[in-house]
């Protein structure tokens, strides 16, 4: 099967440079706020993004360029597929993001929740919706022990 | 900035072979079943993937090679930026859905909540976690007044 060229939309601007201080994900570290940037040619694809709470972002892990089958999640030390964690070091590495949308000011969609390091590359937003996106019964496999009542456990809110 | 290089790692094997039949969204025909199947190489990555209810896939729109700033939807005639929208004539052209696993088998995934394309190439899956992607109090821009109560309107469910 054909390899596929994907040109970045846009950047990261986030207050996290590196790992020390970046949360597992950004929901549990909600007032930090980051934006996107995008190249002028896509800045009118944010009309009407405003209207959404909250934003789907793709974005390519540029500080893992590497491709682990089976890794460690920050959770546990235990081992599980890749496709059953969400580390970055996994084929293609592409990262996925929920974020609540603060505001659109030209070119740039300032958000919080925030777990993207600063200056990552954008790939693509998708708006977030309920219908969609939103399940419930969910169960989440080997994660689940580290929440009681989705609040998480112990460390990972550090 | 560079272009990023995605190697496939496999492939949707789905009853929707064209447009006619397919959802809007899979959670709206939840009986119909489709598989990804993993290249060989991949396959020990779906190792406790089937504790998890739910998937991400993220795949690539290979019919689609447009990319439109600004966009029409399939539920309404107005346009809108093309990151408030679902199409697939996108910037970089990538999809994604959440499914609902039914089981995993070798080096393929089985799941229900198909809104995917038969030979669609799959580019990543990642374990749907509640703690991290659903949310409450969500607004959903201009796709709010297609719904009542979370039931879509009118043609939706077609």
């Amino acid at each position: 099967m054909e390899n596929i060229i994907i040109k970045p939309i846009g950047i990261v601007n986030s207050p996290y440079k590196g790992a020390k201080d970046i949360p597992i994900q950004g929901i549990f570290k909600s007032k930090t706020e980051a934006n996107v940037e995008l190249f002028d040619k896509y800045k009118k694809g944010l009309t009407d993004l405003d209207g959404f709470s909250h934003a789907i972002l793709i974005y390519y892990f540029n500080k893992s360029d590497k491709e682990k089958i089976i890794g460690k999640p920050f959770l546990e030390n235990k081992e599980h597929g890749v496709f059953a964690i969400r580390s970055p070091n996994r084929p293609n590495n592409l990262g996925i993001s929920i974020v609540k949308i603060s505001r659109v000011v030209n070119n740039k969609l300032y958000f919080t929740q925030v777990d993207i390091f600063d200056k990552t590359p954008l790939i693509d937003i998708k708006p977030y919706v309920k219908y969609f996106d939103s399940r419930d019964n969910v169960k989440s496999g080997w994660i689940d022990k580290h929440f009681i009542n989705g609040v998480p456990k112990q460390t990972i809110l550090k």
